[in-house]
């Protein structure tokens, strides 16, 4: 079978591909178990290089996602699971309202409009976010049951994401996960326009010798999963069947409610005597003004009982980073 | 300045167009009362006949609402109103899944963006429905704080309204408002695709001296609201101001929590004496499995709060229903 993975050169996408690659195979739209000898990596620019950890079977398009051609051209097989990252993110979205409704609103219709034209419900897995929550009306812990209420043009499409994803998989037209995303740490290379980009930065930048300036206090609390327990949870949430979903396909995934602070404690603990780069504060009120409208702590009881992993606790996810990151580029 | 109506020949759009010329004036972009010189009743379709009660200052004008430069030409002045209340209903959206997203998505984006494209940010408002809850997890009573979970390509769209609104409204790019109906009762005329038709007909056609069919059992409850009612209630959620909103602009309309058989009931009680034509079960599995999707009772602690109106009982929508289309035609 083919997978693609939209969004496919980022950070979770190549983590994906590698897994997926190791296991060699995922369950087919025939409910089999199918070995996977085609990967495409889709997404929006080149990468800078050549992606590690690929073989022959994975290969790398560029295109927009907003060209329904283009991705009814992408997803030419009936034996095919797509995995649909692509999107403008949260600080992006905010600076741009256009190209987010372009790219996720428009970019994820195609996606699904191109499932659908192949016939026989093939399994799609959404990456969305607790950013689908905030403002005024949100409780204190969110959870599967919680309105959505985003706060930022990002949330709002990954809601608008995930109802369109219930519809079609209603309808037969395929059969769609969500996969509602916490903070995502640490990933590996630059800063990006995510607003949550600080919380990898914390500990990235200091381990890597380099100052972190912090945008946002270090009282913030976030829900927070490490990546290689993202990465496992795209994975069984596309395996699990769909009858055990139900009707509303979108599952809080696992995460740790956790302050800047404790991931900067952590960081100490673990990085037991490496020279550390200094973490200084200095307030950016539109990154603020964003984190503010998110969630601190989520629930996730529906992942808990599909056995989604998560790590045990800050110290777990930044020990991952060096093993993957830092020690293995020294 | 203009109002224009989308779906402005049907129903509630023609009844909403006469009450705003009888009131002469809303709250236009500027924060000020301001005199309607123009409405125009924007619909697919050309309405069969004359539509009585209107005057110079109203006209209909015929086009699709999917076509972009159709919207941008209809919403050509800054001192303008929208009411949105365009949609392929429940039932035709799950004949014609297509027809449903390019009316009630494409169409719906058409008229945000051509309300943006004024500036000012000119007030909107939207006719939702409480179609957009649903589901294995929907709670036995809905209210403003409920996730929305739909089980309708047309609820599913609503949702995505709603969720739009609120983004542009968050944006200043106009001042989203949301009704969210319930069923409205009673509707002169025809059946129509709604799966909700038979609440109206069930009242119509006896005092038609017509036979009614009945899709579902007389158990059916629903939340339902008089017609009075709810263009009364557009009017008052136009004319609310923003900031009385919040960050949430959809409000759940007032509604009474009725059964079929008290319909029944309170028509026996108001129409004294008339004749009235026969009712028959002839269960429709289509229907019902539409209608056991929704919600059978729903709060409205917001719209209490802004003061909408509802009626006392169903004999007072039973009443109301006689003294305008029944007597009147007589």
């Amino acid at each position: 079978m083919k997978v693609v993975i939209t969004g496919g050169t980022g950070f979770i996408g190549r983590m994906l591909a590698r897994r997926i690659l190791e296991l060699g195979q995922l369950t087919g739209p025939a409910g089999g178990r199918e070995p996977v000898d085609e990967i495409v990596l889709f997404d929006a620019v080149e990468p800078p290089g050549p992606l590690p950890g690929l073989d022959h079977r994975a290969r790398v398009v560029v295109g927009d996602i907003s060209e329904r051609a283009r991705v009814f051209d992408l997803i030419d097989r009936d034996d095919i699971a797509v995995f649909h990252l692509a999107s403008v993110v949260s600080g992006g979205g905010e600076l741009d309202f256009d190209l987010a409704l372009r790219v996720n609103l428009t970019g994820g219709l195609n996606v699904l409009e191109a499932l659908r034209a192949r016939g026989g419900a093939p399994r799609l897995v959404f990456a969305s976010s607790v950013a689908v929550f905030g403002g005024a009306a949100m409780p204190t812990v969110v959870g599967d049951t919680t309105k959505r209420t985003p706060q930022t043009t990002y949330g709002a499409t990954k809601a608008i994401g995930e109802l369109l994803i219930n519809d079609y998989t209603r309808k037969g037209f395929l059969d769609g996960r969500a996969a509602r995303l916490p903070t995502i740490v640490v990933r590996p290379g630059r800063p990006n326009l995510a607003a949550s980009s600080f919380a990898s930065g914390v500990v990235r930048e200091p381990l890597n010798g380099e100052p972190c300036v912090l945008p946002v206090p270090v009282e913030t609390r976030m829900p927070v999963l490490g990546y290689r327990s993202a990465v496992e949870g795209f994975v069984r949430l596309h395996e699990v069947p769909g009858a055990a979903l139900g009707d509303d396909r979108a599952i809080n995934f696992p995460s740790l409610s956790v302050t800047v602070a404790e991931m900067i404690a952590a960081l100490r603990r673990v990085a037991d005597g490496r020279a550390l780069g200094p973490i200084t504060a200095a307030p950016d009120p539109a990154i603020e003004a964003i984190v503010a409208t998110w969630p601190t702590e989520s629930e996730f009881a529906r992942a808990a009982a599909l056995g989604l992993p998560i790590e045990a606790n800050p110290d777990q996810i930044v020990r991952a980073y060096i093993e993957d990151f830092v020690d293995e580029s020294h």
